[in-house]
């Protein structure tokens, strides 16, 4: 046993008594310490039959310098569903050093939709030059794959399926599965069309297994099925999957015809990205850019901040209206910020439910009433116990129960307001067809912060002047 | 034609020009008019053939009073698979008015990972109650699937499965599938054991079915498998499914002995759930209240807005600090909360990305030094140029220089604070395993509030004074 053999045995089996499956922080120091001594007996022994998900997310925590060295160390060892595991920036750079040769003998192995992903987002130059390399009959498959719009049922969908005629029995469909070469690893259901190859129904593997040769198709096909138009939004796929549990669905084109089919594993990665996606916009981020460049992730994150400024500015000119005030009692200058961060705060809450009630279509404008006039109730009732609060807090801090009073006021308003706003933001996005994670934060908050500054400071103004 | 089909066909019509699955606004309207003046037979025939999860969303978007009367008018013919699509607090309120021995009925009718969802939300006393009407074989399945800890992979896991020795072959795989009645609706791999029923390996339906009936299944199958122990957190189980893009993996109890199998179906409601729970805890939301009552909404929404309050006041408190520096010049009064503002932005940009790399495994110990000094960089540049804005904007607003110096300088200060707390924060809350998109944007704007005030308050303070 060699003493990489032996080292990587110690690694399995010290993650073997915490039993978690990915990387260790361990195991990527190893590596990185072998890459650096240009150990390459260490690493080929360490890397044997890692799963290509895992080599990947190897490839993503060395340092940035270290992974063209790896792939050289590792050449003709690396499986290439390696590349479509990585990471969009990380891979970008990598493939930057590879002729377009080699990419096409790796697209080449890769499944259509994720062969697709990976030549989507090469430059358009680029992306001819490595489909030059490519044999005619694929190349034409990719570039159909190529034409349908990003994030469409198109992009999602394997070629290869098995579809039979009506017709047929069970044994015909058996022998014509041994027949055929070129199915995907992994399918669930078989088609059943129509001559003008309509889909018809779905026969599931497993019954179609345990029924005899001479069955025919027709009397155990389930007549029952979702399908999937080629230019759906991605967003619909994963809920007409979750919604109705399906497994695999067929997708058709503008006539009707089956063309093909996507299959649970692929929404997987879908629901995800959705989810990471509506994550993200929320925080005011619009992509994962954990592994982008620093220009990169400076020049997106700089729109939101700039939107940012200027509402923390209109707040700022609110505040500018009262200087008098606050010139003649400074305490309400101390006090402020407390009114408009608790409005910004439960605004926040509400805007989250919202937004992610739209998305998954719980809220609608058959409920919509419903659940504000609730959320104004929610908001009273939080927003009466915080005046009550703050107010005690405010009249033995500044020893002025008229400063008590006037703050808890402000507070019950800024609450209720931001209780609404955050319901109806959301709402008038989505009408509107822009992205409600996108943009109701910022709305929400400079609402509550406006509203927070002037229902204070004004009522200061009218009362104690 | 009855009038109600003639209407529900032009429903579906006008659906069909718009083809979007799921309900439409005016399909919720027509029900709950036709429940109100109790016209069964529109809803009978409105409601044919309408699938579980469509049912149980109708349910949702009625009006509360409105739900039993549907309940009763669709006696006998609502899937039992309604129940488990149902929202959690929904349901609780439906099942309140149930018998034991309906809820037992129904129970029998769902799946086991479904049927053991409806009862662990019930109250003990309930639960035994129900669990007394149900026969004794399948009450001990039940009672077991409810000893697994919640969200655990036991409760996620079918136990029918098909499990064949490895000296079969594939005829007899075969004959033993067709004898086997109580076989799940959907499955996609033959599980092959040793003696002392050990997985010791798999082999897709499909690729059965190609095989002639001779093969022997040890010749076939794929020895690498992902096994999922019993107890394992259906967070873990989730990452297995999306990291190794399985569609089924067995579980196995201590012993390492096959006790069921979990399919990828069961895992995109897991991956909803996940990313939902990260969103609304990013919000300050605990849980799903949409459809909670006002009562626990307001409770579960207090705790957060609590802990805001407290650390609103600490920020106001570090600003008393600079009373007397506001009182004298009142502009910095009306600046300070652009500082804090922008600061808080920033670090939940950061904090976004941070808590959702953390969550997919992306952000590590080996590269959280690299992403560190990333951020730390963004935040310079971003920095610098907002410091340039609003250092212009507040000199040509107060028509003062040194304000303008004061602001800028603060806002620099700010931003790369946000970073690095925004980094930091999650990073360290991992650690401690405390779940860091519950806490972290509590502690960050904490920071950069106190730190943005501070800054600029103190600066002037320094300088002008």
């Amino acid at each position: 046993m060699s003493d990489a053999q032996e080292h990587k045995d110690d690694l399995l089996e010290e993650e073997s008594t915490a039993p978690s499956y990915g990387l260790s922080d361990e195991i990527v120091q190893e590596i990185q310490d072998a890459i650096e001594r240009e150990d390459a007996a260490f690493i080929h022994d360490a890397l044997e039959d890692w799963h290509s998900a895992d080599m990947a997310d190897l490839i993503e925590q060395l340092k940035p310098k270290l992974r063209l060295p790896l792939l050289n160390i590792m050449e003709g060892r690396i499986d290439p569903d390696v590349y479509s595991d990585l990471d969009e920036n990380v891979r970008e750079h990598l493939v930057d050093d590879m002729e377009p040769a080699e990419i096409a003998a790796f697209l080449n192995e890769l499944e259509l939709d994720d062969a697709v992903d990976v030549l989507e987002n090469f430059e358009e130059e680029e992306q001819r030059e490595v489909l030059n390399e490519i044999p005619a009959d694929e190349r034409g498959v990719l570039q159909e794959g190529l034409s349908y719009g990003e994030d469409s049922a198109g992009r999602l969908m394997q070629r290869n399926l098995i579809a039979v005629p009506e017709y047929w029995n069970i044994g015909q469909t058996i022998d014509y599965m041994r027949d055929t070469e070129d199915l995907p690893e992994e399918f669930y259901e078989i088609f059943v069309v129509d001559p003008r190859h309509h889909p018809i129904g779905t026969i599931p593997l497993n019954r179609a297994m345990r029924s005899k040769r001479p069955v025919e198709v027709r009397d155990i096909m389930d007549t029952e099925q979702k399908l999937i138009s080629v230019d759906m939004d991605q967003e619909e796929v994963a809920y007409l999957f979750q919604q109705y549990r399906l497994t695999s669905a067929a997708v058709v084109n503008d006539d009707g015809a089956l063309i093909g089919v996507i299959t649970v594993d692929d929404i997987v990665d879908v629901i995800s990205e959705e989810a990471e996606e509506d994550i993200l916009r929320l925080g005011g981020v619009s992509e994962d850019d954990l592994f982008g460049s620093v220009m990169t992730t400076t020049k997106t994150r700089f729109l939101w901040l700039f939107v940012n400024l200027l509402t923390a500015i209109a707040a700022s000119v609110a505040i500018g209206l009262f200087d008098a005030t606050m010139e003649a009692i400074i305490a309400l200058a101390v006090l402020m910020p407390i009114v408009a961060s608790m409005g910004g705060n439960a605004g926040t809450q509400t805007l989250t439910v919202a937004v992610r009630a739209i998305a998954t279509k719980e809220l609608t404008a058959a409920n919509m009433l419903r659940i504000l006039s609730k959320e104004t109730m929610v908001a009273f009732l939080n927003g009466s116990v915080f005046a009550v609060l703050i107010g005690i807090i405010a009249w033995a801090w500044f020893a002025n129960v008229q400063i008590g009073l006037i703050i808890a006021l402000a507070m019950i308003v800024n609450i209720l307001v931001a209780a609404v706003a955050g319901m109806i933001v959301p709402v008038t996005l989505d009408r509107m067809n822009i992205d409600p994670a996108i943009a109701s934060s910022v709305f929400v908050t400079t609402v509550t912060d406006i509203v927070g500054f002037v229902a204070f400071l004004g009522l200061a103004t009218v009362v104690l002047l």
